[in-house]
């Protein structure tokens, strides 16, 4: 890279960080931003700034917010019985895009990763039993990924919920398991067919 | 979005105008920024605002620089007499990094494209011919990527310089059209096996 001016090699460096983007792609952006109108970057970097010192979590359920409590948990219309727990944000926005749910959420901020080092400890799962303990909740969905990380931690949430006295009651759901929409049975996964086959359903 | 930050949404809105990216990659690209350290992100908005301010064409062959002429014009050891006609200022990176290339470099900063409202005025081909009437040059390489919109940039450029009395003995030359190294002939497409057979050499 050592034609392309200095602080356009520098950009390169910081987006190449970003997920998803490799050094081609991230010089495709930084030639991109030079090329787009000026007030356009400069917002672009503003709002970066912006979202940095902003942007916080909700005080009961870790949401992205503005401010202590976000707007779902301010809601009144929205049922307090029923928490979905899910990993991050986005999962918050595909729920509420894709589905009809009118509970709460917990966002647990991640997953059990030991290759990552992550633990029960640096998730938001104390929070989710002590919230839970504080009573008026009748059913959990665990809604972490289906993946091995997910699952490990949809477990270990289950463990930690059971071994609860005053919890004895609450009701502990997962998503279904089978094949997506649109899928083609033939390329399915093995994991996939076996836990549609399991899951079947009178027709 | 709505259950993002209305300043989170404004970025991810700024985020999926980028090339390469969509609505998904962009909301994942926000999150990262949201989670990673503070300087990162900081600093990442600092430079874009910089390469908007400093960053500027060099006079002589208009590739980026942070000065009137870039690193590559200003070098007395490079060859004026050779000029090699590139897109944008990535092909030169591409050119560095890849071939022992002594010469000069021009940057045309996009190629003729009537689809998007590009035509030659657009482009840097007036200074190009202008800086070769100048003198002193014995050959140029058209380097338009070998597409439609190159190849007629391409067609263009050497009409351009056809019809210039005082470039009679210029000589024009553009890149070798084969097989690229690693294909498989199998999968190559009609006109990149066409182009290699028309071209085959002695071996």
């Amino acid at each position: 890279m050592s034609t392309l001016p200095t602080n356009v090699q520098k950009l390169v460096q910081y987006l190449e960080r970003l997920p998803g983007l490799g050094p081609k792609s991230a010089a495709r952006i930084a030639m991109y931003i030079l090329k787009s109108p000026k007030n356009y970057a400069v917002e672009m970097a503003d709002v970066i700034k912006d979202i940095k010192e902003k942007v916080t979590y909700c005080k009961t359920c870790f949401n992205l917010s503005l401010s202590d409590t976000c707007d779902i948990c301010s809601d009144p219309r929205r049922d307090k019985s029923t928490i979905c727990i899910v990993e991050d944000a986005l999962d918050v926005v595909a729920f509420e895009q894709g589905v009809e749910f009118e509970g709460m959420y917990h966002v647990l901020g991640g997953v059990i990763s030991p290759v990552s080092g992550i633990g029960p400890e640096d998730l938001r799962i104390k929070e989710l039993i002590l919230r839970l303990q504080a009573g008026n909740v009748s059913e959990v969905i665990i809604s972490t990924n289906p993946n091995i990380e997910g699952e490990a931690t949809a477990m270990y949430i289950r463990q930690e919920i059971k071994v609860s006295p005053s919890l004895k009651k609450l009701k502990i759901t997962r998503l279904a398991r089978g094949l997506p929409t649109g899928a083609d049975l033939e390329y399915a996964d093995n994991t996939t067919l076996k836990r549609a086959f399991e899951g079947r359903s009178e027709f």
